[in-house]
């Protein structure tokens, strides 16, 4: 027992097989020459670190995206021979050619995910068999691999088995995961990848509010736009995000923490990277909880999807994807209609908001007694919580790694 | 000189100066402390290989983008230090970190160009502050460095001076640049970036056709859009590419070369990778040469902003950057008053098209008497190539590094 560390021990899967030491450069040879259409988990290779990193103490003021944990997942793919055995190496720079389409063409896509630790100190991912599907859909958006989603997702539960260690027994933290897809063929000419990189990192992250809700104030964006119908919108590729990274500059210089996306006629679409939710009495009279269609320009959020189900089986008020404009939004403010509105998404869970900047006017929103969050929020911020943690069964979102 | 391969030995710069062998990683700590907004070629750093490759042969069928000269030029940027100073060293892999904003959130850009050798042995650039300015744009879109144009020519025409022996002697052959900017911090935040790497690789290059012009058809994508308004169509970005790649495919299947992009109202935009032009008589009986104006949609094209600049100095014939649409260009050929149709772009110059596909129906395109480009393609090839090769001096366009 004195080659594993504890995180190895406790990572049962490593019991039964030989341990495989291969060093990383050496794995791209190890080529059986078939073709691999899935990505075999059970075959998994761990080459372990020698020097593991001190970890930061899990607790609130953890940063998020800065410190990652000892090893990473790595999978390679090519047009040839398919999926590469997986194998769990030292986190490590890349080392790419300077020509890879990643790094010219956005030939790139990624997913955000959670794993948290419930009380019996067991490791939860959130509905990951979403995040999946939308992994696969993004990669076939970008000619990227047909990727095996099952594979991916055992491949991933076994990364974070052996990274046990670094999953905060803190409530309100996790270790956030993201498994990313990358063309990697050394050619200049825009074409479908022939090679790809399929890789998972992991770091330790405190709750998106570290000492409760902070409600924040979003800017209306006129002249910046998210995406557009025949776009990307919908996936989660690369080249969705750095466009709106200038708006987002801009709307901080007005004192703004975020960007609320427009589509057309001032569609209300997303917020940030997040999806946006608008709680209100409709003119007829009716509560309505309202989000954007999936159109093919809205993020097909996991917590959106569990928002939508969770309100529904609740049957308390109206639940509508449809499309609502700032023009409506606008008018409901102004006739106190508006009961709440929030960001949704995987980093916040529910993000309150208490402003919206719209045609140089700011439009107040209510945030509860407190000022904080609105009640609906709260209960869907608890709910998931609850679920995410291994408290609450109310639906069978929770799967243990 | 023993020192010195013969490519070093042309390259007076290094003449006068100190040779600097530096080793590549030493370079990240060098630096003064200072902030530095200009990139300070005259200041440049050179590592030679030690290890040169074997240079193709210079003749029409080398490939576009497969083959890497010795060298890369390379240059850092920080928030707080601003740009390194310039280094010429050995083509190598980039080392990333797999968190850098590069890879998840398309924070890159880049440019195209070439340099061409001229009978007397001289090495020229076509307009190149012209890709300067775009590169400076792509990078202020996407909140990258704001770039010092000047300070990254300079560094270019050093690299290309170096690297003059990859420079191909062959009429319709060129060194292909490729110089690209990426942000590197080491977070997964969705943030502007702290550090960026400005990096140029090169590759000599055959002509687009090798064989003389052989047109292509195009498929009027209905589905998928390049572009949009407050979208990135205007900057040269990596998000622009990646999502043409599924598209290009599908309309290869139908037996397309390549797509051709459609805005709102079935806009005619671009094609492929390049600016669309078309040459017809108008329903008033008028000669007018027509691409789409650049609206924010539309790529700046070094090629297509010098083909209106010639068309408009010869004077023949109307030239408009305005709107137009399918329905108006499928009147023209019914009517028969299409002339020629043809991309622009650097790497083809024109590329002519003799058919496009437009909700199921073929509309074929004249391509003058032999069937394979009309006139003033060929008229606009031809000038345009003996300006590239400093065979004609009609406009000021060439640049001697």
């Amino acid at each position: 027992m004195v080659l594993f560390s504890p995180a190895v021990r406790a990572a049962g899967f490593l019991r039964n097989k030989p341990f495989l030491k291969l060093r990383h450069p050496l794995l791209r040879s190890m080529s059986t020459g078939a073709f691999n259409s899935k990505i075999h988990a059970e075959n998994i290779q761990v080459e372990l670190t020698s020097t593991p990193k001190q970890k930061p103490v899990f607790d609130h003021s953890l940063p998020f995206g800065k410190v990652f944990t000892d090893h990473m997942l790595e999978i390679e793919w090519s047009k040839q021979e398919g999926f590469s055995t997986p194998r769990i190496v030292p986190y490590h720079k890349l080392q790419l050619d300077p020509s890879v389409p990643a790094l010219h063409y956005g030939v790139q896509c990624f997913e955000g995910m959670k794993a948290y630790k419930d009380a019996q100190g067991k490791v939860r991912l959130f509905r990951p068999e979403l995040n999946m599907k939308r992994f696969h859909d993004s990669c076939t958006r970008l000619a990227l691999p047909d990727l095996d989603e099952e594979g991916m997702l055992q491949s991933i539960a076994k990364f974070v088995r052996l990274e046990e260690a670094w999953v905060p027994d803190v409530d309100g933290c996790s270790l956030y995961l993201r498994p990313t897809c990358i063309g990697t063929t050394e050619y200049l000419g825009v074409a479908a990848p022939s090679h790809a990189l399929i890789y998972c990192i992991a770091c330790p992250v405190g709750p998106y509010f570290a000492d409760g809700f902070a409600p924040v104030k979003v800017l209306a964006e006129t002249t910046y736009k998210r995406a557009f119908k025949g776009g990307t919108g919908d996936s989660k590729v690369g080249g969705n995000y750095a466009p709106g990274l200038l708006p987002q500059q801009l709307s901080s210089k007005k004192g703004y923490s975020q960007v609320l996306w427009l589509g057309e006629d001032d569609a209300v679409t997303e917020v940030g990277a997040m999806n946006l939710f608008v709680f209100w009495t409709t003119p007829q009279g009716k509560k309505q909880l309202i989000t954007a269609p999936l159109d093919g320009t809205i993020l097909p959020g996991v917590t959106r999807n569990s928002i939508l189900e969770l309100a529904r089986k609740w049957g308390e008020f109206d639940v509508s994807e449809s499309v609502y404009t700032m023009q409506e939004v606008q008018a409901a403010v102004k006739e106190g209609r508006v009961i709440e509105v929030f960001g949704a998404g995987t980093a916040a869970v529910v993000a309150p908001v208490n402003g919206i900047g719209y045609m140089d006017q700011n439009l107040e929103i209510p945030c509860g007694p407190d000022g904080k969050a609105g009640a609906l929020t709260r209960r869907l911020f608890d709910t998931l919580s609850d679920i995410h943690y291994g408290r609450s069964h109310e639906a069978n979102w929770s799967m243990i790694v």
